[in-house]
C-alpha cells in the first residue's frame, strides 16, 4: 500500500509525523510529491524522514517532470518514493 | 565529459543557453545541481532543457540528499544528470 503526501504550506514536521505514523501502521511505500516552489521542501522532508527513520527506509525512486496546472500553466514537480525495508 | 551547472541566482534561461552550448560543443553529460531553495529551480531548468532539446537528451539519474554547508548547517540538494543520446 502506498501513502501519498503532497507537500503544501503546513510545517514540514507535520508531514513528517504523518509519514512516521503511516509507516508504523503498516504502509510500505510513501510517495512525497512537491510542485513548484514546494519541490525544495519535498526534498527537505525526504531528508527529515531519512534522519528520523534511518536504515528502516530506503529511497526507491525519484521522478521529476512537469505538468499543466488548472490555468494551463506548466509546473515542475518531484515525486520521491520511499520504501520500508 | 561531464559539465556541471550549479543553479544560483542568475535567470534560468542563461543556464539553459549554457547547457545547450555545451551539448553542441560535444559534452555528453550535464549535471544540474540545486541546493536549498534552488532545488525547485533546478527541476524547472531540467524541464526547460528537455523542452528545448527534446529527444536528443535523456534523464540519466536523479540524486537527492543533504550535506553540511560552511556554517555546518544541513542543506538539501538535488543532482540531475542529463545525457545526450
Amino acid at each position: 500500500m502506498t501513502y501519498t503526501v503532497v507537500v503544501g504550506n503546513r510545517p514540514l514536521r507535520q508531514y513528517l509525523l504523518d509519514i512516521v505514523v503511516n509507516f508504523n501502521r503498516g504502509i510500505e511505500v510513501v510517495e512525497i510529491v512537491g510542485k513548484g516552489k514546494n519541490i525544495s521542501r519535498a526534498v527537505t522532508l525526504y531528508n527529515m524522514v531519512l534522519n528520523r527513520l534511518g536504515d528502516s527506509v530506503v529511497l526507491d525512486h525519484v521522478e521529476i517532470g512537469s505538468e499543466l496546472d488548472r490555468r494551463m500553466k506548466r509546473v515542475s514537480y518531484i515525486k520521491i518514493r520511499i520504501r520500508k525495508v
